[in-house]
């Protein structure tokens, strides 16, 4: 996948986590993820049609989604309850609405759905045979999350 | 939501296990799926972008995706493999992409994303607050399996 392509979401991602939540996250070392490789305990998708096809998920452990979406709404979040997952799906959403900005900007006609939430220790989000799925580490002061990157051109 | 956008998907997942699988499995009463309800053992699901937004669930049961992917194979699966994801995901897609067609054909415009398939036992899929989710329940002689539609019209 082209780095005109996959560079709008890594900077979208950096850019919500900053603006939105007021974090700086340290970014990891980039690296193709396996499809039996699990994500963590809570994981927004969404699914992008269009010229760029696939889906962006934002995936945390559970003491990072916390962390995280404290910072988003600006109070205190201790359990994972409905508005984790609302926080969570939303700043999934603007991750991906941010690159498609980008992306568009740039000629490529894309649309992305709406989010869905995954919760589950231990789950795994696989893509079709030939999909290939860069994950982008990121490590909180309460520990890791990670933007996956399942993406293809139109073929 | 309104009928015409839901019974497409609704006719399209028993024509995929009819004609894709060879089963005919038990429908029961389609009933609003709460935000906290699990899914099965294995999901796949396809965004919908355009007209008709949101996305599409096939969750199954272990033993259920065994023998419908069995079925669809045409030759025994016994263990919840790299195959099972594979072809639940294919399977969703279909399902999906038969209701797009109907659905283009009554002048919607939509688009699939490809599938992603969450493995792990006790997940739960969420969406975003203020779009339903109609949960068709079906019943095989390998257990229990449902098609979630998770959709709204384009505001």
């Amino acid at each position: 996948m082209k780095a005109e392509i996959l560079n709008p979401f890594i900077s979208s991602a950096l850019e919500v986590l900053e603006t939105m939540a007021g974090l700086k996250p340290r970014r990891g070392s980039p690296r193709l993820k396996g499809r039996e490789d699990k994500s963590y305990d809570i994981s927004g998708i969404v699914g992008l049609t269009g010229q760029v096809q696939g889906f962006v998920v934002l995936s945390l452990c559970e003491s990072a989604a916390l962390h995280v979406v404290s910072s988003f709404v600006g109070e205190p979040v201790a359990s994972m309850d409905e508005h984790v997952k609302d926080a969570v799906g939303e700043l999934t959403n603007m991750l991906a609405g941010g690159a498609k900005r980008v992306l568009a900007a740039a000629q490529y006609d894309l649309r992305i759905s709406i989010p869905s939430v995954v919760v589950g220790a231990g789950h795994i989000i696989s893509r079709p045979r030939g999909v290939p799925c860069l994950e982008i580490p990121f490590e909180t002061e309460a520990g890791p999350f990670s933007v996956e990157l399942c993406l293809k051109l139109e073929s």
